[in-house]
């Protein structure tokens, strides 16, 4: 079986491993506040452009989301996010658990605009009963989305500008953002997002880290106290130097990127693929998630050998389904999955 | 610098990395759903004699905890702990964050007995107006303690019978059961611990792990819909077999428990040469942590070397501090330092 | 200004306050333990046909909803409601703020299908990565519904049987429930809902009472510790007599019953009269509630002497807005308004 | 039986009454934006120095607490309080439910120190390792406390003081504030409370009211959105004016405290009784609530003919008992009851 269902399937780049063997018996002391973890912190403020920013390090991206949101919003407020966000669909109610509503807006690709959060605050604020429904209280984005899809910085731009203008703190859940950066279509740096959001993160477990997000806060109501909420979630890694090493390493000889942007080549090769075999694409994704629609018997042929995710039914006959590929996608697999494609 | 504060100091034991570096570009399916977490399981399963487990693995120990509890308790209970416990005083009232009060009960040496599970239990239902009270639902000890001292076997059965009489499910922290286990102090075994919890978990992350917990679920009740609730709370790993792995490797021809047993040693030796030297014990452990109480000057002394922690002041001029040892201490290290104590 | 814009605008029944004013020097014990709650209990459990019901009174709606949906649910589960019902619309997140997701079902008149439910139920189980996904709980359903319209038997029925089969139970907001028991329009007993309900409650907020909602729990599931919940949110009233003796007093010689009928004759007489003006309706109620679609104008001079609510703008140049009538709506305010539409 | 176990065995001041049929057919909007709430908020207002505060009607002292807590805190924050306190003992979890711990500080007589803050915040923040511990956020203290004991001014300065320093807000439970300000031993105004507390309530439920409670408000910080939080947490009564008419009259003609005054005499004609049989006080309270220490058999001949509470078993022989006096209390019933201990 060769699977493209996800980005997770391998362990990490050979590099972590190999850093994690020549400093297995060196001793530091616990939760983030040893060496490693410095300098992982210097190299992704550089990478900020220099920005006052504060960066911490936790495990998982279920984990980064609450702990951020539940940083974040007072007790009656809700965050405004594409129905499709995962922190609407896939995280088993994790906002909620910590007291939140994910306030749905409809998206058909996996974005929100900046008129949609003036909207839903506008609509919000001319209730004449507003107190009894949840205050939009901030904004969640994913770059890439959920569907591959990507912000331009005209479009970040313009979230940034409305969001400061109503006071809603804007996040970026970047558990892809490497593939995001990298994209082809992509037109922002990490210092153009530190400068536009208040909180984001830089995915390492599906960009070459065996695990581990950063997250970076530039606005300093968010910094206070930041790691209690860590520790209080869960997210308080006890030996803190893996994540700060792992992440060193990713921003070492821009290995973080160099990646990525192979993860991406990869991923417009099948794309190629699938438009010349005929298929329409569900999204129109330039990063490492394609999503072709395909009759089902091609579906049912290729499960064969291949796995991948089925996204959702087109009508009775065909399937949107996602490939994706990573920094650990083999060529060869990409060469036999298109031939294969090919020969339907 | 000599580390002795904590048992996470470092980083796994070297025939995990090797694991991982063997292993690095499979390809498995995410969250806990690998063959590596299905092997490991089954060792899991067998070392508890065969019993009807569900074994999970979780990154670190509030996370496990606060899963656990949250798993078990319907809203209006508490959990019964010693007030020494994990869960009242380190974890920045995770327990409270999923809406539980911590139903603290004096303990000295940080056990608690079965009488003040009973008189818990009988002050509560027997108030008029117990509803006005959180309700305990549950009993959370820590094998070893927190004060490195051991349930013996007969308090252990003792405490399952009055909570199983009470119908109080019983919980046991193992973030150091290695230790536990090994300890010439103890007369348990896995399989009597799993027949004596509804649920404990057995440590990796201080045992010889880069990280993880396994969680033991014995109590039918407790496995349904477990992996929905690690979801919730942050502790679906992404790539679940880096979990699996370290289990299976540590359950791999007694690895885990010869580690522990090593430290074991070195803490017996430890405890011998404090002894020697005068200096009392704070807690009567013969386990991986040593909580001698010192002079002063020694303290100031030793600190210029050697790392550790202060526990409390002992009068105006004494210290009770604690030495750790792990699965990673060097015996020169610990032979040091016993030479350095001796010429104090 | 003649208020017709909800139906909580007055005091109570002055059956009521004479009542309230024959009692008050009484000492009865508190928190609900006094024989005007059990007095209240015995007649609501025979208006359920003698079912072996539990009945406790809480304060209001908000709270009624999240203590019974707090008392259901497992945290991980949430809970199946129609988009337009309360708890999902105007309770400012509470049941959010219990840590449970409203799983929003769509619906065009506050009703939702049995279908559906099944739907939802099948989607969820169906989903390979359900973990991943808040599992459906429960079903809540209001009577009337926020719109004015009404479950008949049937579909009652078919809520029941599936939510039965699927294991969900069924919990009914009767925060209006007199006006739909009295309305033309219904052919629903209180002995069928208590039947074909798990818990449902009797609203007296706005059928009479000063304040109070009568909870009705047949699952005897949901009956354990209700108490310890009730106090937990705030709801478990000092001076639970008050509660107790109102709807004792509501619930001698069918007071009850008669103003709701009062109320609802009142609706109709609304209801023929915009339908006479050629006004559409938004929602077909046959209940105390009235969604006439009126011409923007017409709204503007209206507003002159009668306070009702906006509900949403039909197109550019009409709004559809909501009368209420209550119990204590005056027959001469309803005939004023009548004269006045007829005049525009 | 004559009653003395609490002080919310009757109904309402007559007044109250009254007021509530004179008014009962007026229609007012409803969430406390009436006309009566309007006149009761300038009351209190006024009593309170014509202070910049804010005003808000709750219906009980349980939602009251939880709700203030959760307005104040932020996630990884607890609330300092006396072990004693409401909130840590008789809420069944309510602070906790809400995700705080509570931080309980020892207390022989109901009250908590300045010096007691200091102490608990400075071992918080000395603590090298202080995320992983709940951080103290907010105190909170009741006047009259639960043991009938008061604050004096300068305890309450110093309490403002220290709680200002360390930037920790500071919050009264005045469930019983009438009995408090009205005994003869206290020398704080309603001025002076609303100048030395961030929020404070007015307990209307235990001091004339059928029910409710009024929250005042001095730091603007926690005065934003309070009305959200009001109605999330199922306090936001729909007929508000029931509440602002109920204050209002207490708060006419010194109503409020012409009654509470009288409740505190008779307890002082109690206590002199008591204390003239020789019985000892388990607390030196000059508010409405006594605890005397009885032999065993002189309870068991009391409660033949008078309800009370138990307090604690004092050694084999003897018990503390409360009994509560209130604005309903009946000068016979004192009279009977000094005459029958007297007899004993």
């Amino acid at each position: 079986m060769i699977r493209f269902e996800c980005d997770y399937l391998e362990g990490a780049h050979p590099r972590i491993l190999k850093r994690l063997e020549e400093t297995n018996f060196e001793q530091t002391p616990g939760y983030g506040t040893d060496p490693y973890c410095a300098c992982a912190r210097e190299k992704i403020k550089e990478l900020c452009g220099g920005a006052d920013v504060d960066v911490h390090f936790l495990v998982g991206g279920t984990q980064t989301n609450f702990t951020v949101i539940s940083a974040v919003l007072r007790p009656h407020q809700g965050v405004l996010a594409a129905s499709t966000g995962h922190i609407n669909v896939h995280e088993t109610g994790a906002v909620e658990a910590v007291g939140h509503k994910v306030l749905a807006l409809p998206s058909e690709d996996g974005k929100i605009r900046a008129r949609q959060i003036q909207k839903a605050y506008e609509d919000h604020w001319n209730d004449s009963e507003h107190e009894h429904v949840v205050q939009p209280g901030m904004v969640y984005i994913s770059q890439p989305t959920e569907n591959g899809t990507l912000y331009s910085k005209e479009e970040l731009q313009a979230l940034h500008e409305v969001c400061r203008e109503l006071s809603l703190p804007l996040f970026m859940d970047g558990a892809r953002l490497g593939y995001g950066l990298m994209s082809e279509a992509n037109d922002l740096t990490l210092e153009d997002i530190a400068g536009l959001t208040d909180v984001f993160y830089i995915g390492g477990t599906k960009v070459g880290a065996l695990f581990g997000e950063a997250v970076v806060i530039s606005n300093p109501l968010y910094k206070r106290d930041f790691r209690y909420l860590i520790k209080q979630h869960g997210g308080m890694f006890a030996k803190g130097r893996l994540l700060g090493l792992q992440f060193e390493t990713l921003f070492t000889d821009g290995v973080y990127f160099e990646i990525a942007k192979y993860a991406d080549e990869l991923a417009m090769r099948l794309r190629e693929g699938f438009v010349k075999k005929g298929y329409r694409l569900l999204f129109d994704s330039y990063t490492n998630q394609q999503f072709p629609i395909l009759p089902n018997e091609h579906v049912e042929k290729l499960k064969e050998k291949y796995s991948f995710a089925f996204w959702e039914a087109v009508g009775e006959s065909h399937s949107a389904v996602r490939f994706c590929t990573s920094w650990a996608t083999k060529e060869e697999a990409v060469e036999e999955l298109l031939r294969d494609i090919e020969a339907l």
